[in-house]
């Protein structure tokens, strides 16, 4: 995308109109950060995202990473514009200032990650992971730990990793192989080998923070017997400074079919120096904490890329000149008519408006949730954010990335041809967000986690609290004519969502796989109710601004035409996805396994 | 994918079980064509496929085509394959004996080609065009022209292309420039530059024949001024032997998301002299004499991708331990379950496989109306295979390369983050793929075909024609109890295909958008319907063959739960299409262009 254009109005309009994010930080100690800060900070990460990283995405797909002896060097321009990234400041902007960061809230610097991955998915994942990686320090670590590794890492001179995956594991982190011997100095020495380490080894930093899971000696098998380690590529004093070489090393990078300036590495610890962050065996349960930032990161990925394949179509569909109009010439000075007057263009064109409009909206939301349990300090309102987080979470990463491969897909499609080569930058799109529905737990591991852990979990409780939010607003526009067929579908879906999660439930009481079977499409139903929950907030807020007499009439309008597009022909996917999910297991699971062959 | 296997046996099925080809190819002169020649070819065909082009596949997108000066190298063993391919005689297969070919039928060979893209669909390319032009020459080419060019082509020992985009119009073809000018001798000579030509230059053959579309000095304005040329690579004698290089370059290739080993190329025609085929200015009509088989072709490699990807995820679901099954161990002796047994792994499996096997079926079935077109001396037969095709090509078309990008995401989806990296040729195959779409004409272009030109060009005839067929069909079924429920909602569908026509039939008359907003939708309609209806074909013979005491019970249950998972979870997915289609026009066209904008 070489002419990324940042959505700030957009990003406006969702924090400060929709969301009012002026009291919320108000209310939870940041007063200080206006609707001006924010304006400003956004105008900063804007430029940043159009002018230093939308350039070197292409090439750096042209490029890739580079592997030699054990070194990996990233595409051209990658390392400069990391230096630029860290002397902007922005690597700490949502951490302490103990530690060298802004202090400012996790939702702002979050809601800029969005644009760092559209303008360049690939180059954004070395500073994504370094948040991960900090944060879970942060969390987990000791006063030493974090003393010794958290000011470089929120400088940014150094980065973070999550070493998770290996070969024969990877959704099912309970057969993890890698172990941790204790050390007499109290350290630990780690050997194991991990795979699809992003940001596993390159160029752009001093060092480079391993967060490591493996098994002490006496470990229980299973996920039980999981410990976390911090493991420095070059091991670092008491007081952070850079020692020897740590028997860290890259094994290999990987070739892929995107993010190709995103290392994928193996890493390989040979008796490796570690220290053991957090208790003992309780490695998975630390993790968790911050699994809802980071499976909203990944959300947000596909977010980006629907946002940039909205922009890319809609540019080409504006210029193209092909064919007339159906009803009569628009372009009669010109040899034949701009795409856009063709229905099936503008379906393609509002699609990838509405996911990503809509879906930002729903990200949005989220953070704003999780700010409340950073920051909250009214424990009522704060368990109320968990509960909505817990249930939002997985449907959020799944939802954002999956509905991305069909934006990404119609971005290319509105191009013809011209999407299939490399020139336009729309395949590339399509194929660095590919990943997103496979790291950071696939879509099928989000939805058991959103069915099985989440709602039948919880008896329903966390579905019962968010739809309650729902039904409160649909009922606060009963006396709302213009509003009232939104706001029926909208509610009657409501009902819906509570007999099928109370059938699906039913039934697998007596059939676990019920679950497995209904997951993926009740995953997708309840995106689809939850965006549909946005768009009708969305659209009373642009009427409401309508009414004021806003003189941006074209934006507010344009959310207005958007929204009845999602209600007529996005909200009524759900209708299909019913049909599958009452449908029941026994048709997945009746034919015996040695039927499925190829012959 | 390395470990390709063509689905012979299930080809077999189609072919001779479900359509019998056998009567049919007795009915069409082809009486010597017996089911143990078939088989007897379709062995060697799958055989080529497996051990000749799937093992360069891999290495085909690695390498990609190479271009230096004018001139194209295509990736290692190509060339070899192809030698090995004109030495089996395949390029000939169906075509006449006076030019050298074997008189076999269309069908045949057609089925065949499946195999070969599925195996390495960028190889596949290089003969697939040369079918192209090969066939126009055969039909529009006066005596000389065949004889000129005819017999090298059918040997193979020179390839065709097909040479109708140019930068500016793609779709349009209204609108193209490249001119041909008559020299003195009764050719012409072409001016100007075509791109996307795909084979249009590489080092396999010995010539390289174009079929090139340009406008005559005089020629109307628009697509009524279009007329046929054969412009070869190499000048080529009365007598069809190779002389002078003529005035044709390639001027260079495409970097593309796929078909990496397939040339696609910018042809420069600088006074290329060419000679016209059939009527001046009638060259669109022309080409449309084929068109069904080359979009038939495109819909079979996107089947063929999906099989393939069916193929490979099949494999890994197997063999990957992940995790236990909900309702308790299955592999108690190894560490975790194969994946197969998570419901969600299974329903990606069966989405494929229900799609690959009934879009093959509904391949076939268009294959056979084509040989009754080109082979059938009853007109009444003749004229209601036409018709038929006619609507089927679209959907076909459209139905199996859309279908393709689903079933080929979920074979990367079954692999979770390895799909992703190039080592198991998921992510190739995804890429190679994508392309079907929009060559050939776009799914919009398909689908604007159906409803405008072919549904309502026909007042609806062409489509009660063929849901005569099916209602035919379901009639014959009425006192089948254990079918009823697939035969029920086979019939309401039928019911309500042509309700949703009318419907959209009469808001077309006073708004024509109404035919471009439902048009994509329908079409997918159309196929899920259409696929219904071999589905429940496949199950009743499938079922026939278990009365009759058939010893190959695993591949006809298997029929059975794959038809039962097709009716309980795909042909529902018409709920949502059905929606979208009758929510109209108005909430795609209302919004002005000027509020589509990035903001």
């Amino acid at each position: 995308m070489q002419d990324y254009k940042a959505p700030i109005r957009d990003a406006m309009f969702v924090t400060h109109e929709l969301l009012d994010f002026q009291s919320h930080y108000a209310r939870h100690g940041f007063g200080d950060v206006s609707e001006d800060l924010v304006s400003a900070i956004f105008n900063e990460a804007g430029k940043f995202a159009e002018n230093s990283l939308a350039p070197i995405n292409a090439n750096g797909d042209q490029e890739g990473c580079q592997f030699e002896n054990g070194e990996v060097t990233t595409p051209s321009g990658f390392k400069q514009a990391y230096h630029q990234y860290v002397e902007g400041g922005w690597p700490g902007l949502a951490h302490p200032e103990e530690f060298g960061g802004q202090a400012l809230p996790y939702s702002l610097g979050t809601t800029l990650a969005e644009w760092f991955s559209a303008a360049n998915h690939a180059w954004a994942m070395y500073p994504g992971l370094s948040q991960g990686c900090i944060k879970t320090i942060k969390a987990h670590g000791n006063d030493e730990q974090k003393k010794r590794f958290l000011p470089k890492l929120v400088e940014g001179s150094w980065t973070g990793t999550m070493c998770l995956t290996e070969a024969h594991c990877g959704s099912d982190l309970g057969m993890l192989k890698c172990r941790a011997e204790p050390a007499e100095d109290g350290s630990y020495r780690l050997t194991g080998s991990k795979i699809f380490i992003s940001a596993g080894e390159h160029d752009m930093s001093d060092n480079i923070v391993h967060i490591v899971i493996a098994r002490l000696p006496d470990a229980p098998a299973g996920t039980k017997g999981i410990s976390l380690f911090v493991v420095p590529k070059y091991n670092v004093s008491a007081d952070g400074d850079i020692e020897d070489r740590n028997a860290v090393q890259c094994g290999s990078i990987e070739h892929k079919m995107g993010i190709k300036g995103s290392a994928t590495c193996v890493i390989n610890f040979d008796g490796a120096k570690g220290y053991l962050i957090g208790e003992p065996n309780r490695g998975l349960a630390c993790m968790f904490t911050f699994m809802n930032m980071a499976r909203i990161g990944t959300g947000l990925e596909g977010l980006a890329a629907s946002d940039a394949a909205y922009q890319g179509a809609l540019r080409y569909a504006k210029d193209r000149l092909q064919f007339r109009a159906l009803t009569g010439k628009k372009n009669p000075d010109g040899p034949a008519d701009p795409i856009i007057v063709h229905p099936d263009v503008r379906r393609m064109l509002l699609t990838q408006k509405a996911l990503a409009e809509g879906n930002r909206a729903m990200a949005c939301y989220c953070m704003q949730l999780v700010d409340e349990t950073l920051y909250g300090e009214d424990d009522v309102a704060k368990q109320t954010a968990e509960a909505k987080l817990a249930l939002l979470t997985p449907i959020v990463k799944a939802f954002l990335t999956e509905t991305a491969q069909e934006a990404t897909s119609y971005g290319m499609q509105v191009y013809g041809g011209h999407g299939y080569i490399s020139e336009w930058g729309m395949e590339q799109l399509a194929r660095d967000t590919r990943i997103c529905t496979m790291y950071e737990g696939t879509t099928g591991i989000q939805a058991i986690d959103l069915l099985a852990r989440k709602v039948m979990g919880s008896k329903g409780e966390l579905l019962s609290v968010f739809i309650e939010e729902i039904r409160h607003y649909c009922s606060s526009l009963r006396d709302n004519a213009q509003f009232s067929a939104w706001t029926n579908a909208l509610a009657s879906h409501l009902d819906e969502w509570q007999q099928i999660t109370q059938d699906i439930g039913k039934a697998a009481a007596t059939n676990p796989d019920e679950l497995g079977a209904a997951s993926v499409d009740y995953l997708m139903y309840s995106g689809y109710v939850t965006v549909g929950y946005f768009w009708l907030k969305m659209a009373v807020v642009a009427q409401q601004k309508l009414d004021e007499g806003s003189t941006e009439r074209d934006f507010y309008e344009a959310k207005l035409h958007t929204a009845r597009f999602y209600f007529d022909r996005m909200l009524t996917r759900t209708r299909s996805l019913v049909s599958s999910i009452q449908s029941g297991a026994d048709n997945l699971m009746s034919m015996p396994e040695a039927m499925f062959r190829v012959e």
